[in-house]
């Protein structure tokens, strides 16, 4: 009986994983252990515990980790606190493998604890290219990482460049995708008549042409976020197609874009948008289906998108170097081509599904590794 | 003027660094600034913080970041220390460069804290392989780093294989060299009369035949330490040369290997061995020059021993894949394998130098290339 | 010449000792050094750094301590957080005494580094009496303190009754007062036309009658806010007099008031009422002299109160104990008691001046006193 | 049933707290919990987990707490990351109360975690009166502790003083007194012909007259700890009768006092000394019972020494203000005094036992009470 602990540290780590979890949790040979931190515990992103708890999973423990700022010093500062006590919780646990998510700061606090330790660690979501901090994270999890599960064959080709050993590394494709494929599978979910009694703003016929909005801050470009989101929203608003809006994630420089929002919306009283602090995966793929086109710089445009055929208009360098399928066309922080490419890609339409990101059985698949793989705990360079 | 900080975390850092530092304080358009850490600022590590003051440098922070106990558990959890208080510290100095040295466990704090708050990074020594967990660190601080200063041509080759650009990778050669480059010119450097005040143990006659002991944990096989320990001095002891023997450093497991020697000075009261906590680099490199062998599984008796040319025997896993020169011969922890390999390396006698870890102006090209170089703050992997 | 440092951890605090620092900056033989943490460095507590900045005082240190949360679990991991980096701080700095103030739960951290490091501590507004935690902190910053500055005469008879020698017991009333006392010297301070211009809400005709409400979480009835706050503006509404309603602070529990204020907002379109994040001390007291009525659990209603003579109703359990003018009446949490007790004062109109908490020359007594007295930095209890 | 959470922070805690964590987990309504840290987790202080494991008690969590250093400022740092665990396994444990012992800086880290998150906190030892920080700390417990065990009628009376309510205050006695009690009866205890297996230097002949050196450093003279023990140390060489000598607690300046044991044992090689780390309370007691005089300024010649009826000196500033029976006798830090003290008390020889620190069912008592108190969680000063 080998013990998995996955640590969930924010809302999109939980659907990068959940697929995973409840393979994991359902295994004969194996027992799920699920540590809860960073900003999946608090209640200002929409207290992703609950959710984690709703779905029948039970947190061995909880890490307040998030040093207030939002800043690059205080994200540096989160990893620290992070780091001074996912050891315990670990000791605690004595999990067989780790098993940790992608490429966000978090992330590394529960690489470095556990390689230290001497725990076996697994990485899903590595090998891609993106900008931000990210990118190095990302990279350098992988030169911590035991076992590879990387989402796509490029990602996994990397993984092997960058001197891991070929069979450690494991394509299963993205557990992600798992959860957008039960969607596709049915028809009504997610979006029941109440979806607008959550979040502020207008009311929106989803039964009319509409876009979502989704952007971040990019970390290496500290400062610019008022600015990128402002572009942003004025393309939008000229266009008027009303518009879902998501607020950004907690990386450092989230309060330039979430202050960006908090002023438009007190100077323009006619905006057709609605905001959202946080949907559910679920909504959020159904919402996907029927939008004209997804606009910002998320991820999951371009890896959920590619999957569920929405057109998508990238803006800015964050996505930079992420593998991407047809349905992406990329634009600068300028609302002019922001507004250009977001009008072409309504004149487009729906693209036909590509598998990229995989198939909808990457949980299972990590599942099964997991139960059987062995590990050489002291690493060494191929090359 | 670009303002240069380097952290220095322990003795082993300081030597590895010291010309480079000394270097960038002399540079016309650089300014040095120096934060001192973890066993670099302890009595029991030997004060290195006292030795950096005295050699006129003048450290703008000190980081109290060692959590008792010497595990895995603490070593993560010092890291963590670390990580909180390095960010206020970078935030206060305002570099224009981080420069992080090697591979040990708070080097990634370092690395962490710079890099997350956007400010260049530049590393030495990577790239090189090695057993323990520093061969992870040391490969991940490189997915961190813009700006790489390898110390030998295989390792130079190896970091632009995992990615970086060739453009940031530097062959300066290792900074220690220079160091031992100095002590080579001046014969008489470093022995004084006083030598074995400090210490326990017996007096050794530096004129006739002596051995060198330096054998520090791993952190990869820890709780192994005490028995890797006796293997090696039981060794020595049953060949009856006299032998100066060195502390351990403060890796996870370390207390093992310091129990192991104190049991033995306890039973055994006939020892013909010397007990140093720490020597500095100018006399440990006089005194391996007049060692008839190097035994343990110290990075010195490769890296500096081959320059020096001294007969090396190293024990066990913890150097692995590191760059040899012909002065070494590689055996595992058994006494008798230990014992054999002694009496051989004796019987040969000293070897020619080697330069394969620099010619002793790598501090010289470090700050000539950190006052010019370009950086692109935002990575991205090559492939 | 003496180092004073001033440890400024929340907007509270810093308008509770600013004319201490300034005739700390201005005393020949004091020289002022300020470390600015906690919510004092955050956006979204109003940036009271810059504040500070602008008033001529240059941080010296900045600690970002505050973990997210806002629970009384998260509230003792942000002391731990100070007290891991105020210690590096103060060796940094080598005051010759630090100057804490109040009750706050930071103030407990600040506490810990000076006394455990045997920096001589001074303690501005001990021995009140008040409900929460800040009751226990208080008097056991009082145990740590050397130096005594109480605010009112109650309370340095208590200091003494607890075991402190009279003669480190110094009545110099509380600096706020300065601060108000300034202001009541100049009809036309802080009320710029453009007051309205931050904040979110109403316009409030200030030549009319109008009412403050400021009311924070008790950390000791912690989950209550939101119910207690909703009592508190359900009471005001009914009134039908247009309201300035202040955020609440940084306390465990403040989410929960946050919550009940966002909520009516969105319920309730037709509130005559102005919210702000943050007013400077002028602003706040010049609109306290011409409310009809001061509403909530805030302090400043007794203590500044006392001194403006402005009608105040005092609800809930956070103020029992503290002395009060003859401007308080108190009420339970009940919309029916809240509202009738603004009635009853609105019919009182405003009330004579009382100096109970100080005539506004404490911070020059401050300064003083630590530029002269002596410290006996052994503690000993008198009985 | 309630769950009582008690945290053990060192050797000396431990044995404070045993009979009473003895007493809770036999009582029916009682359920134990207990968290082991600081130094009673590190093998260099005698792993006093593994005493705590191998006496039938399982510790639900452990707080790797000590920052290395043994200076005031990593003392202080010490404290802040045991308080930023604690709040973690206390919402964890969710105990009833928790139980926090003495008056060394880790307690304060429980006794913020657990006030802080208002749970009920109960104090032993509270209102003694002694030297160093722990002065301070003690008092300041008192003002968080909801429920208090004072171990003598004068700590009672000062901790009402203080302003405590009296029916919060429940004079118990010392629990340390109920394992003397329970060595006393048992002539033959804890002194096994193995003895001097542990330890290092000559062999003690307990049939004839000895001495027991017991001397920690006092953190308000830090720096001072080498010549301090120095004088004593000499002052016992010079009467020439044996010695068996401990080493020093973990406080700030315990690196100094080893010092001078370690350099006094390099220098002097005919000492009549033996050196223990630790020893077990069964062990020292009997050792008690049996030496002609106990030198030094440990608090158990005072305590336990009444009880027992041992000679005492008691050198320095370390115990003034606790109370005394009449085996002691004070002197200050100068070898001829502390040299003719210890004469003298040899001539006198063993004195009656006193009771003043208890009974022997301080334990007992103590659980009892933790089933049935009531506690009022907001603490208010009563005058």
């Amino acid at each position: 009986m080998r013990k998995i602990c996955v640590v969930v540290g924010s809302r999109a780590n939980y659907s990068s994983i959940k697929s995973a979890m409840r393979a994991i949790r359902n295994h004969p040979d194996l027992e799920l252990q699920v540590v809860v931190g960073a900003s999946a515990l608090l209640d200002r992103y929409g207290s992703v515990v609950d959710l984690i708890e709703r779905d029948g999973f039970n947190p061995a423990a909880r890490v307040y980790m998030l040093v207030e700022g939002e800043t690059p010093l205080t994200m540096a500062k989160s990893t620290g606190l992070g780091l001074l006590e996912l050891p315990s919780i670990f000791e605690q646990l004595k999990p067989d493998f780790v098993l940790t998510v992608g490429d966000r700061f978090e992330t590394m606090a529960t690489t470095l604890a556990a390689a230290y330790m001497n725990l076996p660690l697994a990485h899903t979501m590595g090998g891609e290219v993106s900008g931000t901090i990210d990118e190095s994270i990302r990279h350098a999890v992988t030169k911590f990482a035991h076992i590879h599960f990387p989402a796509c064959s490029q990602a996994a080709d990397r993984i092997i460049k960058m001197g891991e050993r070929s069979e450690d590394v494991y394509l299963v494709g993205c557990p992600r995708i798992d959860l957008v494929a039960e969607v596709m599978k049915n028809e009504r979910n997610g979006l029941g008549p109440d979806l607008f009694s959550e979040g502020v703003g207008e009311l929106i016929d989803l039964c009319k042409p509409f876009l979502i909005v989704s952007q971040h801050s990019v970390t290496t470009e500290y400062g610019e976020g008022e600015k990128q989101i402002t572009e942003t929203l004025m393309a939008v608003k000229s266009l008027d197609i009303p518009a879902i809006v998501l607020w950004p994630n907690a990386d450092a420089g989230s309060e330039d874009v979430s202050r960006g929002i908090r002023k438009l919306r007190e100077h323009h009283h006619d905006l057709k948008m609605h905001f959202f602090k946080n949907l559910s995966l679920d909504t959020f793929i159904s919402l996907m289906r029927r939008a004209v086109c997804i606009v910002g710089n998320s991820s999951s445009a371009i890896r959920e998108g590619a999957f569920v055929g929405v057109p998508a208009v990238n803006v800015g360098t964050r996505q930079q170097g992420r593998q991407r399928g047809n349905n992406v066309v990329d634009v600068d922080h300028s609302r002019e081509a922001i507004g250009g490419a977001i009008q072409e890609q309504v004149r487009h339409g729906p693209y036909p599904s590509q598998s990229i990101y995989g198939d909808g059985n990457a949980g299972r698949h990590i599942a099964e590794i997991l139960s059987k793989c062995s590990v050489r705990i002291q690493k060494r360079i191929r090359y």
